[in-house]
């Protein structure tokens, strides 16, 4: 176990944590509740936005940028968007400093004080519909397939690391389209989209649904999500995607002449991923060791060790192998530290997470042969230099795939059918992960459980069976089971 | 000449404007200051970005993200920067709305105002050098080479798309270093970078020089340059990058222990481009039927446009000849709308600047050619289908070259020696471009100069050959030319 991150068993909390920062992820900064993303969190970041950026691409949509500071009277334009956002906004009052006269340092200019206060974009629906009533006038302007990569920023009060940031980083789409049925269709086909992503990227498996009304984006008419199980029995949000309906259009006033010569509402949706993905993709997989990524996401996939330290004979081998990797587009790292312990060495790998460590010791390759550990399930295994390539090529897949399993498996192993309160409480209590139960469908009743046991509806699944039963809470009918869990 | 866009004769100033707004690269917002930069610019800037990133990688730099917002104490660590930044920022001093009592709308809760106000950064030197306090130690912490892509707000009265926006996105690189000579170092070989790219990527030809005191990065010791000449013959810096000696260090005290186990403060660079390059890249190359844009920045390097409309033996052969641009790299898109005349679609292509037309008419085929537009010359010219994609290929890299060798030209004859006042007065007034005169290196003639003429030095150029002279203001000895302009 390492010494400096505390184990799960011990402390789940602080094992995240110590993970983040030790391993050179993400810190916290002098800015309360901002983070810095350091070079290797953002070196992973960067692999999951170049992968989502091509699978949006792929799909037809385009890149653009928005203003970072949106007019205080936007926010009230849609009753829903204001109640859900703009209690929690960072707001720029004035635009000028000046030096103190009694040479103190800097204040605030009184006199450059803003006429309308500018609040920092919480999300950019206000301002992106206020600009697209200049860009849609007819059909042919339909669809509008646009997505955005951004910071945003929301007050927050309690944060860590990833999870929960003042600011943090984002992609937000925004599409405009002519039927409801196209939007509603979009909407679907970008959790898809997230759910592809999460699941042969992440490696984490994520059930697909549709939120209740209590926890439904402020403003939109439809949240579909997707739900991932972490390590600790709690579920976190990864991805989220927005059917607007015709709320925006209506509050920024645009409208389209259709095919038929009709004056009619744009349809929207919206959708989003952040930064949140890097503290999902941490608790899914890692262990007391350090950190575990999956190949696909890895910045270096492999590294070589000579062991006992770099020799002329040994780094020339290695030099080999490294260029017959790369030629397989494998991300190869040699080892070329002259200072530290192999066993020194092999600990901070394994706090890493990188996927694959080779050792290279003269003894070994006398033999024609070198060490393979890989990091997920922490075996090694001696394998012949000869066709090293293949082999690793083979090894990155199966680690992918095997970590998927293994999430895939707890993940089902923690869905648990109750249909008694007493179960109910005691599986939230105890084994955690989602607890699929019968709910009688009113917020009320969502309200009451939250409040007395800190689990909220999770989603109902998409294509959820539909079945009678009698909620959980208050014995009344129900046509169908939903996902709970306490959440981060 | 495009009925939409002024001509740079009538009005340069207008025809940049009509251009980029027209063309689809940027618009104003509703955000005083702030632009919104539409797809097609998005797609070009994405196109920038990803090669400089690529350089910086290669160079041995790493990406990371430092907080938006910055507390105020810390712009007065460096009394220069202070002076520089303070005077233009944007002020956030409330971190809650609330609804208005009356109904109204929603205002700013007064119980939400911050104990110390945060600036959003106009650029990251303090909140960056604050965070390597906590990451340097050790000479074997050195060099730390990072870099970030990220906005920044500069309050700006006067606007003007591209060029000076109160929001622009760009990245800023920020090194630590053990030593003044490898903190140079690395000064120039930014500049370098920054030089390649101008003038390899964006066929834009500039100067590399050093900044007078003057002209100075508020908190540096020197910085470096590169500068282009616009069509109009006003000078636009294009880039910069700054040694920043140990004046961060000192401010947020960033030791560390040297090889000789001596306490020593960090020397610093850093170095930024910014979405500023847009314009210098409209400005440089477009005419009055709209954008020239380089190939290797255009995000659709080659349209095929069947004539008089997409008849299926049409499209059948332009698939095929796509096929074979692409299976090239070649960036192709097929025009397969029935709507709108061969003439319209041209003067849009000519607009959007795309490199090269492909004409495709059933005659034309008969004959196995088909017609080639290039849009730098707007010539054309019958080519056969046979071999087409070669054709393509290397009529790409003669545009890319042409582009920069016809920029170069441009500029070359726009550098005038000059030797009284006289001259220089009438050659600003006149030809304009750079001129390359005397100057007694004193801050108060460089002012008195700016103030006669507007006319700043734009750089002390490298390896500048030394020459007695006097000044062209005051008649005191000089021993060298520096390069006058009126700029951007």
């Amino acid at each position: 176990m390492s010494k400096e991150i505390t184990s799960r068993a011990e402390d789940y909390s602080q094992w995240y944590i110590d993970l983040v920062r030790k391993a050179g992820l993400a810190d916290y900064s002098a800015v309360k509740g901002c983070m810095v993303i350091k070079p290797y969190g953002f070196g992973i970041w960067e692999n999951m936005r170049d992968q989502l950026d091509r699978m949006f691409k792929e799909t037809g949509h385009v890149n653009a940028y928005f203003p970072l500071l949106i007019p205080k009277s936007f926010l009230s334009r849609e009753a829903a968007h204001v109640e859900g956002f703009a209690k929690e906004c960072a707001v720029v009052t004035h635009y000028r400093l000046k030096n103190a006269e009694d040479g103190s340092g800097v204040i605030v200019d009184p006199d450059a004080k803003l006429d309308e206060e500018l609040i920092i974009r919480p999300t950019s629906e206000t301002i992106i519909w206020n600009t697209y009533k200049d860009w849609i006038q007819s059909y042919r302007d339909l669809p509008l397939l646009i997505n955005q990569w951004a910071n945003v920023v929301r007050w927050e009060m309690r944060t860590r690391l990833f999870l929960r940031t003042a600011e943090f980083l984002w992609q937000e789409g925004h599409t405009a389209h002519a039927t409801r049925d196209e939007a509603i269709e979009e909407t679907r086909k970008m959790l898809d989209v997230y759910a592809t992503f999460a699941e042969e990227w992440m490696a984490m498996p994520v059930i697909k649904g549709v939120k209740t009304a209590n926890e439904r984006f402020a403003g939109a008419e439809d949240t579909y999500c997707i739900e991932a199980l972490m390590q600790d029995g709690k579920a976190l949000q990864a991805g989220t995607s927005h059917f607007l309906g015709q709320n925006f259009a209506k509050a920024f006033d645009v409208q389209f002449t259709s095919k038929e010569g009709t004056l009619e509402y744009v349809w929207a949706t919206s959708w989003g991923v952040s930064t949140r993905l890097m503290g999902a993709l941490v608790m899914a997989h890692s262990d007391d060791e350090g950190l575990v990524i999956p190949p696909k996401l890895a910045s270096t996939q492999v590294v070589i060790v000579p062991i006992p330290k770099p020799l002329p004979e040994l780094t020339e081998v290695a030099d080999k192998i490294a260029a017959e990797l790369r030629a397989k587009g494998i991300r190869v790292k040699i080892d070329n530290d002259d200072q530290n312990r192999p066993g020194y060495k092999f600990a901070e790998y394994e706090k890493l997470g990188y996927p694959v460590r080779l050792g290279l010791g003269a003894r070994d390759l006398a033999n024609g042969t070198i060490e393979v550990a890989r990091r997920d399930t922490r075996e090694k295994s001696s394998v012949a230099v000869e066709g090293i390539a293949d082999h690793i090529s083979a090894l990155l897949d199966d680690i992918q795939q095997s970590m998927y399993n293994r999430a895939l498996a707890f993940r089902d192993e923690h869905i648990t059918r109750v249909d008694t309160w007493e179960e109910f409480v005691a599986t939230l209590d105890g084994k955690g992960g989602f607890v699929s139960a019968h709910w009688d469908g009113t917020p009320e009743t969502e309200d009451l459980i939250k409040e007395e046991t800190k689990a909220t509806i999770r989603c109902i699944p998409l294509n959820n069976p539909q079945e009678n039963g009698v909620c959980i809470k208050t014995g009344k009918p129900s046509s169908q089971r939903v996902l709970f869990a306490r959440a981060y």
